[in-house]
Formats: structure tokens, C-alpha cells, sequence
């Protein structure tokens, strides 16, 4: 077990972009989205400061940037390209909302975005590098120096398939200087080249990552720490919800979560990672219940302790078993 | 909450069989197989007396109903039809064991089967209708009249797709009749017709089953109780295997396990169904690690205890969350 010393600032580095999502159920256009958008608003409920650093174009309204200051998210490291425009990027969500097909991917200013952090950024202790060219990734490791310049405390990173397939060598060479990684478990397989999870753990934590949570959306969350060969395993369900409006950004509500209560309670250990996995599944199952980011502009933090209460139910074994 | 008054008797009726199984592990040729011969050996090591109905041919070597009178099942119901030979089943597995192709089934005598409960078995407390046809499942809960001609104080139920679109009134005839179903994820999205899980319990549960338990394989199981409306959830973990042997019959240890619990504590709640869940899944992980019936052949009650334990650590979340 290790500390993060107070003000244990959070720091995401990641997407901010116009999403325009299509569900069973409706259709929300050009909304507020990307990953840290999401994953700021979701660790600021928890700690203080979150810090964004991210690229918008010209086309960026302010009322955006406001609605994230409101929230309380420090934006000084939100870089604006006033020639360029938004990351834009539309999906359709099938029935069964657990896949999607995405429409459009325009990166428009994010194909050059080379994040520059902020001076007053430096000395995070909890960094979020959001779903990012791991090349792009390494260079904000490289940035952020921590107080005292032995880097952060605690260093969380996403990835997805399209790196793992494209970019294997730099995602390997930025994965062996993280602290915890979060993916699904479509990655995980993929990643790790088997099947079984619990042996694409094992093939993923010896490529650097010391703790690995992997995401299995309606089936919950596996946490995998301790000893390469013999680890400790949380496996954390997920909240059943009759209805779901909108899936996106649920994955990076939970990383921002994850991220926020572990700066919250300033430990690194197994039950501050248990604790963290429960607290953004919470979040993320809050803001599945509306398009975009809406429910996240609104959540409180009674509404996140409530619904973890619901976790602890949920998964609760009665002590009375004996032989 | 309800009692079962002891002797909390136990009786599975389902399948004997020889059973070829394919893995990429490895192969095994006509081993001891069928549903009723794996819940059995589960349901004895927590309850007694375990009763097993089923029908085996003359081709069904005496030392395989030894092997079960050995663990202490009761084998007055297997009949033993000497001109027919006993069902076969033959399966190969996927690299990832979670999916398989039936390569043979001969129904031989099961295809005539009509259960006789003998008449020491009519007092069943906990009654276990194996994946049949629900027209012959409704002919045991016919005989069996329990302690007092009301009935067994517990029916449990399994079924599988076929049932589901072969013979939907009689199935739904029969669930009308039980109090828990026991049945895989595919089979209640397919039963309940929607994709999501809670909403497809709800459709379910409206059928009869005032207790409905879905096991969704490597990601555990989910049971739903209470309130049709506002059910009160369990979602179970899955115990972490890297190493899975042969997948045939951990749904029926599951089921047996499930039910030996619950006639073992003598109680039907809430609180019993979620130790009967973990004492299944925890006998069924046992169950993978060998071909066939073998680990349960010799799995004693310790096992089943260490095994539970690791379970509650599994899903463990500490108690330290606080705004």
C-alpha cells in the first residue's frame, strides 16, 4: 500500500468532441462528448482539482467550456485550434445496446493535437491518459513531473483495439511505464492473445501495468492485483438496468471515477482499487440513464453513494454458510 | 421466508448417459454422464437422501450405478430398460470451452422415457425436474406428493431452448407449477423475448417462478427474488478459472449443489438462495477441472467450504466508502 499525498489532483488527458449518437430509443445531435469530457466531470464529483487537457476547434462553443467550469473541472489545459474544428464522431447503437457501429470518425484538430500540459498541471498525482495514440500518451508522461519530479503517484491509461493492432511497439513501450490499465474485455483477449481472462491478465501485467481492471459492460468489472502468478481477483457486478438511453461515454465515467475516488481517499491499495471500481461503476450506471453527458451534469454525490449502497446489496453473500 | 422440515429430501429426475466429450485439452470416450447423474453427486455432499429417477439400458455397466451408491445417492429410481441402450451424447468444444457442437445425441431409452417415482421417493421435500420434456417433467410433479400430500416444499426447474421453441405451451404449462428456474442467459433472453436481462426475468418470473436464477457461465449468475416489479437482485461471480478441463455438467453440479444447500439449511429465502448460488458455482468450478463426472467423484465438503470462501473474497467490497 501507497499514499497519494494531499491535494491529490486528478488529471485527464483525452477527447473532447461533438458526438452524435443514434439508440433504439432516439437520436441526440452534435451533443457535448469524448473521453475526458466524460471522465472529468465524473472525477470532479470526487476530487479536487481535476485538470482537462484536451483539443477543440473554432466551432467549440463557450457554452460547453462553461458547463465543465461549472461543474468545477478546470479547463486552462483545454487548447482551442480557432482554424480547426471539433473531433466530431456518430455511432448507432444496436438493440441490444452492448454494440455499435460507428458512422463517422472525424479527428479534424485531434489528428495533430500534441497535448501541451499546462505548468500548473505539472504536479499531478493521479493521471489519466484517456484512449490516445500511445505515442501521443508517452509524451504527456514525459510532461508531467509530479511535486517533487519523480512523476505521478498513480498513472491509469485506456487504450483500444485499433492501437493494439496499429501501433503494437508504442503501445508496449508506453504500457511498461503505467500504473493501472483499464480496457474491455474484447481488448483484454485481444492484447493478451488468448481466450481466458485470467490468463490474459497475467500475459498483460507483465507487460508493465502492476494493476489491471478490465470491463465487461452488463457483466461487471474484474480487477486483477497482487502477485503476477498467484493475483488478487475483485470481480465487481454491474448494476442490472431495465433501461439504457444511451451507452456512450460509460466506460470513460468509469475511469474518471475510478481515478476521482482513489484521489478522494489518497491510498493505493486492493481495497482502495475494490472501492474505486464500485464507485465508477456506480457513476456509470447514472449516466447510461440519458443521451450524452446530461445525467453527469446533474449527478450529485448523494446519488453516487446511494447507488453504491446498491452494489454492496447486489453482491452481498450471507455469512451463515458451514458444513 | 419458509422452512423445509427435516428429513429435507432431495430428488433429481433427469438423465443418465454416456457421454463423448471433445476440448482442446483432450478427449474422453463414453464416460458417466446426464444431468441427473452430476446434480446428484452434488446435491449428496450437502443433503441426505439424495434420490435419483432416470432410465439407463441394458447396455449401463452395474459399476457406474456403484460409483453413484458409493457417494450415497439413492438409485432406487434408475430404471433400467435391458433391451434398449442408455442415451449418448456426444460434444466438441470451442477453443474457448464457452461454446460447443453437439455432434450426436441418441435419445435411445430416454425417448420413451415416463418416469415412475417410486414410492419412496413421494415425500420429497426439494424436487429437481432436469432439462426434459416439460410434458414428462409435469408427470413427476404429478407423484411426487410430499410428506402430506401437498407437495414437495420446493420445486426447482431446468429447460433449454428446445423446450423453449418446441413446446412453449407445455412449457409454460409446467412453469406455471415450479418455484424456481434455473436456466442460462441465452435461454431467458429467448424465453422472456428481449435482450435485456432484467426486463426478460420480469416476463419470465410472471410465468410462475417466483425465484428465477440466470447463469451466465464465466461471468457468474443472477438471481432475481421479491417483488415481480421491484425485484431484489443477486449477481454472483464467477470463480476465475485459467484453466478449464471439460465444461460438461457444471450447470446440473450448479443446479444439485443449489439445491443441496437449500434442503441442508432448511430454509427458503433470500439470504438461502444466494448461499445455495455460491455453494453451486463453487461445486460447478470444481466440477471443470477434470473430464466428466470425475472431480466429483472424490470432491469432499472441504473443498466445497475453501472454495466458498474464495468466493466471498472475490467479491468482497470494503466498507470504508464515504462521501
Amino acid at each position: 500500500m501507497s499514499q497519494i499525498p494531499p491535494p491529490a489532483s486528478v488529471l485527464v488527458v483525452g477527447t473532447v468532441a461533438f458526438d452524435t449518437i443514434e439508440t433504439p430509443f432516439g437520436r441526440a445531435e452534435r451533443v457535448l462528448g469524448g473521453s475526458a469530457t466524460y471522465a472529468t466531470l465524473a472525477a470532479r464529483l470526487l476530487a479536487d482539482p481535476v485538470r482537462l487537457c484536451a483539443v477543440v476547434g473554432g466551432d467549440f462553443p463557450e457554452a460547453h467550456v462553461d458547463a465543465l467550469k461549472s461543474r468545477g473541472v478546470d479547463t486552462e489545459g483545454l487548447a482551442r485550434d480557432p482554424d480547426g474544428e471539433t473531433f466530431f464522431w456518430a455511432g448507432r447503437y444496436h438493440h441490444d445496446l452492448n454494440h455499435r457501429d460507428t458512422l463517422a470518425t472525424h479527428l479534424n484538430v485531434l489528428a495533430t493535437f500534441e497535448p501541451e500540459i499546462p505548468e500548473s498541471y505539472r504536479d499531478t498525482r493521479v493521471l489519466c491518459l484517456g484512449n490516445l495514440d500511445p505515442t501521443v500518451q508517452a509524451t504527456v508522461l514525459d510532461q508531467v513531473t509530479g511535486p517533487d519530479g519523480s512523476g505521478p503517484s498513480l498513472v491509469i491509461m485506456d487504450t483500444m483495439n485499433y492501437w493494439i493492432e496499429s501501433a503494437p511497439e508504442a503501445l508496449r513501450s508506453t504500457l511498461a511505464r503505467v500504473d493501472v490499465l483499464v480496457i474491455n474485455d474484447a481488448e483484454a483477449r485481444e492484447l493478451g492473445d488468448t481466450s481466458n481472462l485470467v490468463r490474459a491478465a497475467r500475459i498483460i501485467r507483465e507487460m508493465g501495468p502492476q494493476t489491471l481492471v478490465i470491463k465487461k459492460g452488463e457483466h461487471g468489472a474484474l480487477l486483477f492485483t497482487g502477485d503476477l502468478d498467484a493475483p488478487t481477483l475483485f470481480s465487481a457486478p454491474a448494476y442490472p438496468l431495465e433501461e439504457v438511453t444511451d451507452p456512450t461515454g460509460a466506460g470513460d465515467v468509469f475511469m474518471g471515477g475510478f481515478a476521482g475516488h482513489l484521489a478522494r481517499c489518497g491510498e493505493i491499495s486492493d481495497e482502495a482499487f475494490r472501492e474505486a471500481i464500485v464507485t465508477g461503476s456506480a457513476m456509470a450506471s447514472h449516466c447510461v440513464g440519458a443521451f450524452g453527458p446530461e445525467n453527469m451534469l446533474s449527478l450529485t454525490l448523494d446519488d453516487v453513494n446511494a447507488r453504491v449502497q446498491e452494489f454492496r446489496d447486489l453482491s452481498a453473500i450471507p455469512m451463515r454458510l458451514s458444513a
